[in-house]
């Protein structure tokens, strides 16, 4: 191995800088274009890297999303922390509202969950990114536990998936509209329940 | 036109005969090999029916899930009452668990929800029998409300959206597992929350 390669993996090296251009490439190519138009073309001329680099290192599409979803699922999340757990579930749920419906985000958001339906890479990097997604979360329940807003036992991520879960429905099941109002009371049957021991 | 055309496009005639089995041969090709192994070719060589004539009358992949979505809303869904809203709750919260996890039914109902993702036929199409499903499952809300065991203007399809929603989000969001112990608990915060008037 040469200096130069071994500099090329160091973090923030060559290669670190390849996996950047690669993913924010895939990021925008999803934006524009959405899963089903997604090429290892696209992402190479946009990225303006090498189209055999790309599919050596990242297989194909499902490797290239798979690989976003992990980006994704590193970046934190803005948890809401206002003192008021039903303030809190609100704040929650209309973020997932607001990452389906505004312009940019929207498209992305879509085709991680769309990606995920093709293949099992997806699939995987999925799970992974709401295991994440939950586990930031769930303060929002401990604390309101701790102040004695719920009662103790509460499942935290239960009560998480509880106050999303109808958004999520709604956008990919039933398919209708999503608002904040739609947020809001999601976020209300799902402290309702937790207050009464459901969950 | 001839009297055999006339006759062919009556119900229960040839053209009738034609478009079920052109039905059942998607569903059968869906559930063997999913949404996205599905041909137009593979659906014509199941059914007999010669793929021109399939190409003219159904367009192709999307149109026949579309149609095969048209003639699953129409069938009747086991819609369960049982005299209380607790036990009805858990057994329609039950019902799809088992349609995703039964190894006849839930590739179908996979590949539904999956073709919705690909393109805006089978997303209208989906969002038709949902609704039918809504309409269907309602009765078992609006009979709670009657014997006065929910509040009086509870909204029947929101009970129903959030006993089912966290269901479909485990499956297709989070894609975490499903089973009767998750139908029971989606099916009791439902519940809970509507007895607290937050539905």
């Amino acid at each position: 191995m040469t200096i130069a390669e071994g500099h090329g993996r160091r973090p923030g090296g060559r290669s670190a800088r390849v996996r950047a251009a690669v993913r924010a490439a895939t990021l925008s190519e999803l934006a524009e274009k959405g899963y089903t138009a997604l090429t290892v073309e696209g992402v190479a001329a946009r990225s303006g890297v090498h189209k055999t680099t790309v599919y050596r290192r990242w297989g194909g599409v499902e490797g290239l999303i798979a690989d976003a979803l992990e980006m994704a699922s590193e970046e934190p999340w803005p948890i809401p922390d206002t003192g008021s757990v039903e303030d809190d579930l609100r704040a929650l749920a209309r973020l997932v509202v607001t990452g389906f419906t505004d312009p940019d985000e929207g498209p992305v958001s879509t085709a991680f969950i769309a990606a995920a339906m093709q293949n099992s890479a997806a699939a995987v990097a999925l799970r992974r990114f709401f295991a994440s997604r939950h586990d930031q979360a769930a303060p929002i329940v401990t604390r309101a536990v701790a102040r004695g807003e719920l009662p103790p036992g509460t499942d935290p991520v239960e009560v998480v998936r509880a106050a999303v879960a109808p958004i999520y429905y709604r956008l990919f099941v039933s398919r209708e509209p999503v608002d904040a109002a739609v947020a809001d009371r999601a976020a209300g049957a799902a402290l309702a329940a937790a207050r009464a021991g459901a969950l």
